[in-house]
């Protein structure tokens, strides 16, 4: 990646890295350090945005904000401080989101009805917590089983900081007055990578997390993987490439789509990406910085699976499975248009003349072609944290890279997001991939 | 009515009598008043409690402040003043409930999805229509067709302040936690009228508006109709009587119900009044002071027009027609429970012993089994403002009387409530009638 | 009416009356008759046409044939015989409409999924009911109370006739094949009379049925009504004028409409009566004889009430209120083109320059603006009977004066039918009324 | 597999095998048999069993019968044969299930909603396609390219006869009267096989089929894949077992099942296989036989995904993936209980006493844990039949083995059945698989 556009998209150079080493950031530091960005993620917004849920998909900012906070108490003070005190007992299943060995948890699609606790409070709630989880860190009174409570808690809670911004944008970008998030911190870029293919042979690879550092637990057990030799694009398709299809009648040509993402477009009557709208012959977009034109250059995002499976029909080519995706994506540097660069917005490629894959991490989740699954030997959690991966791999697709919203700290080459084949509120897009020639 | 009760029960003396001469309160002060209100019943409100919609039936509070001040800028300054500048051009369509002749108006169940703008912006937005319409007011300049226009929005604006507090007491009595929109002013009261039947013989009765002070279309044309002898009940149907047709197996008897009632209790799995709960053998119901133990001497609550029809079935009796009602209404005082005692609960009769008619006007609306229909005659008013009341005359059920939360000025006894037959949001409650005998 | 008319349209000399004398009529030969008419109407039918429920209002023509025994077996043979065997037990609940009273009816949509018992079977049900249903008539045997069950029964019977061919129309006119159930049996007929409004001055008038042959529970007791002044046209709208009103704009001007009407005809996209269908220019409507150029001369049919209300709204008049038209009806033979005729299929009215009212019966069913509601006094039937009507007044409105599908012998002037609002597959057109000018 | 076993459970010698050399079986003799086939499965029903669309995923008889005539038709008839003249031109649209490519199919859930064309009719209708097909076959005109299409055909049709034993069964099993579609053709059986686990080691397995012989377009590229160690039950899991699981409290602990299939069994009140319900304490199930008391030895059959998954996990195993089943399946040969045996019921697996595998091939479709993908290279083919296969590649499960009404030629060790996770009305069952330990 040139100088030049690091310098417009720096990874914030004061954001300790989650691979530094133990002396250098404890996990006090680390969970003080976490906390405090979900909050500075709040900042921009009303109480009255916090409360809302847009969809059954989304949820309120507030929801977050305490739900993240109840996965602390829950799971950490309760086991760790004999007499612990529930800041409100009724909580406990106020803010459980799926934990049904914790008991049944409020209905989903009713989150954004709860006025009551406050904004005020949801964030008397979340210091009440970080006050007793620090004294336990900082006394390093943890049981040993905890540590990895609390770190698997912080990247839960760096999921609902993705989320955060994800539906909040859902609620402001489906706001007829078309409300921004706040500005685009700089003007948009233009100019692109001409797209290559980068070609790989046949090999037995590894996949999955190997020993060290955080992972979930979808990303184990490592194993072994044949891959027949493939070629992936160097970079993301851009807005501008997903115009030329939807100028050649891609949403109205049956033979481009799977079954689902055809009877998906005909019932919900999409012919672009969410929040795109044609007027005067013109495509624009809503974005957390308001509405603007579609820049061409670009990666183009939210997309659904189905779009973006029928957009590599349509171009010759197919999407990734998860495992070629990982192969190519090991060794490189988790580095890019994330989070902490605070666009929250994708942007063009290096209009370089390189062979270098670019945007492997960040800008969008790429969509694979692999359903989410488990790796042979998965082993689940025990107890009710067993519930956090395992129990959702059905009838979803991974999607690898993170995005411009997910934290640097969170990714890694093995990560495994999921989702199901046809939502779009998620920062997503589309990498092609082909079969060797 | 006794001197107790009324002690208890105060008509707010300050409250600007509705039929007062023009000399004494002009459009002026009583366009300040009744705007002044609606904002003085949400001072209890957070800006989240305003924001939500807990059914589609139901808006949020921020909208009935702004959908209020939608239809003085609309069909008052827009038409006044020459030149007018809207203060948000997009609020035409964003606050229009249901005026087809205005354009389409924005999904009414998206209506809690708007937090922008904020509940502050449409405080200011209220500021700036209230300002011009009292300017145009004082300075005497409006148009004498438009006089009538400023009144009917007044009455509009009252309807709206009663769905407020019933709006938010579904938001807030849904909520699990059962926050209170304020304390109860008194203690729960005790005693009850012995229930005594009033008999009428047959006539030909006036029903309708006389001219003369504001009412709405739909009370006219004034027309005579040959009313049957009947017997009307002296006070509303209590929660004690209720509890024993719940415990007579009101719900599991078919028999008792409408066809499309026995419908609704199955499928909603309705088996007591809205907000009722069994606990430990107890029966408590969510009010807004909190959740209370049932008080059998109330006047019942928020049931549908199905179980008021079974309840009366299982009594041995019917409800009243619309024109048995008006017939016994007539001549009675506009008093009682009503908004401005600021109870927002039912209360029980007075303990006496004579045969007056008690509680005919405010504690409950109550069912009549006249289906919502137009008088001989009639004609709504012609433009948008036509669809105020005529396109709602199908499938609905008219009420009488008011309730807690109807404002004094707002009633009369030709004025009719009209609902679908399976709502119960509403502090709808059963007067009894019977035929002669 | 004319010779020339009623020669083509004659009531069928050898029906036997409905108020002939018991001499010339015993119960018996009229059950006979009646129970063989219904197996007439299905002669045209094959075992699979007879299967088909086409939708959740309809029900399939072999579900008829047995529920209507099943009505003889339940309330008559079950109480008359002591002993009785049941000819299949399971039929009990598997052929209840909706009679709680006798037990929990199999599921009213489900009710095409039946194949088993054939009809076949079902046809020697009806076999075993009619053996011994008639053995009871023919020996005197039946207790008092029983006969007027039987007579019941046969009502309940010719209103399953109607829904018979209501029901096969909805079945066949949906098929792509658009296939007859017979031929037309004459060529359609041009020219119609010019509409004339008769008028009629304000009374007290007796409304429902006077003792004296049969009728429903619903049109009891006969009471005294004031009816203002008003006209009544003096035929029904035809096509003709109801393709003026499409091509008016009629379907897509909201101010025309009931809200609720106006839900309706954009959620299904209503823009023409039901079996209408445009090509080319032209308009066709699906008919029992085929598909065919909608004829302008003949009343408009199947049409919802929203849209009888819509188009009187449009030609500056009103439907009129059961009263109205009970009043107008009152004297005027029961003759018409009814079920005996055997057109299945409304006729232009004669081309005559009087004044009198054509097709009060017959032709077309008419909606009135009347809530289907109880008259004063009303008391349904003890027991099961008492389901038959009652808990059916809510939310439909009356239809008065029978169409080409009924049964002369089914009808008289205070016969009420009732349908919900937005119900078109019934023979239901429009008769206009309007205030006195 | 023992001799007595076989003895009972024979694979009809008649049956001309799917691989006969062609000189043997030509494609003609074959067309004859395989159509001829379909019709004889038809025998048992009535016009009106043919009729009946009992839910959105099946079909009725007589579509599947006009259905697969319309293959013919249009993908033969209409490309070998100059002005060739449809029987009915309408049927194109009528009976395309879903080829985009050939025009907008008819709505799927209304397929039960078409009396006509009637049973008869569409008999005739295969006549008529059936006497040209064979013609061109016998005259060996036909051109090389359509000797395929063909042989597709047959397949399809094969396909469709299972539909119509599961879509029949699914009419029968929901009516209240529990009708036989015909009697069992001989007892049931008791005995099972003591349940063994088979290990495999790791290996590069060629997983698809092999060039020759006919296979569908998703069984292809074979390709290589890394399947690491694992066990395979020597059986599917019995219905005594699983009543284990059921009294295990199975239904009601979510800690054993996937977040969709705990919603499925919440929403859907499932408790039990479908088809099975509890009597006074003892299980039962409807059959193609009529109603049994549930038979602990035979395969548990009619379970989805969901419940396949969450009996594995209880049980302490998981489902196999389709890589490990078809190296498992690889060699052993096609017998077993399968639609040629006119079973058309799971039968128990031999009471002996060795390890080999059992009911790889008929008896219950197994479900794997696989989602239903392309191999790598995967081509659809050209044209409408490239909608065959790869459209429906997303959000289904992959199965395998064959069920007791799957043709023996229908089947090999390397097809691919593929349902969504929540459907039940096929014969699907469980085998499990474990890592190896």
């Amino acid at each position: 990646m040139s100088i030049e556009r690091s310098a417009r998209n720096p990874a914030a150079p004061a954001f300790p890295a989650r691979a530094a080493s133990p002396s250098a950031s404890t996990l006090a530091t680390r969970y003080s350090f976490v906390r405090g960005q979900t909050q500075a993620l709040v900042a921009p917004l009303s109480p009255e945005d916090c409360q809302i849920q847009s969809m059954a998909d989304a949820s309120p900012t507030k929801w977050h904000l305490a739900h993240t906070s109840w996965f602390f108490e829950t799971f950490v003070l309760e086991l760790a401080l004999a007499g612990y005190r529930a800041f409100e007992p009724r909580f406990r299943s106020l803010f459980n989101s799926y934990y049904n060995a914790v008991g049944a948890p409020y209905a989903r699609p009713a989150r954004g009805l709860l006025s009551r606790p406050s904004l005020d409070e949801v964030l008397e709630y979340r210091l009440h917590v970080d006050r007793q989880v620090l004294a336990l860190l900082r006394a390093g009174d943890l049981d040993a089983a905890l540590a990895p409570v609390v770190e698997l808690g912080l990247n839960h809670e760096q999921q609902h900081q993705e989320l955060i911004l994800t539906d909040i944008k859902h609620v402001l970008c489906t706001n007829p007055l078309r409300p921004a998030y706040r500005p685009l911190p700089s003007a948009p870029l233009a100019g692109v990578q001409r797209l290559r293919w980068r070609a790989y042979d046949e090999a037995i690879v590894p996949i999955g997390h190997e020993r060290g550092g955080f992972a979930f637990d979808n990303e184990s057990p490592r194993h072994r993987v044949l891959v027949p030799a493939f070629q992936l694009a160097s970079r993301p398709v851009t807005c501008g490439e997903y115009l030329d299809f939807i100028h050649d009648a891609g949403y109205t040509r049956p033979d481009l789509w799977l079954s689902e993402g055809w009877d998906a477009i005909r019932t919900q009557a999409w012919r672009a990406p969410l929040y795109w709208e044609e007027k005067a012959g013109a495509w624009w977009y809503a974005t957390l910085a308001g509405e603007r034109p579609v820049q061409p250059d670009e990666p183009v995002c939210h997309v659904s699976f189905y779009e973006a499976d029928a957009y590599a029909r349509w171009a010759g080519a197919r999407l990734p499975t998860e495992f070629e995706w990982e192969r190519a994506a090991t060794g490189i540097a988790v580095e890019g248009n994330l989070q902490e660069g605070g666009a929250y917005h994708p942007r063009p490629s290096a209009p370089n003349d390189n062979d270098d894959l670019q945007q492997m991490f960040g800008d969008v989740w790429e969509w694979t072609q692999s359903a989410y699954a488990s790796y042979p030997g998965f082993q689940p959690a025990t107890g009710a944290l067993g519930e956090y991966n395992g129990k959702f791999m059905c009838n979803q697709v991974v999607l690898r890279g993170g995005s411009c919203v997910t934290p640097q700290s969170h990714l890694r080459a093995t990560y495994r997001n999921f989702f199901p084949t046809g939502v779009r509120w998620q920062f997503s897009g589309i990498r092609l991939a082909r079969d060797a020639r």
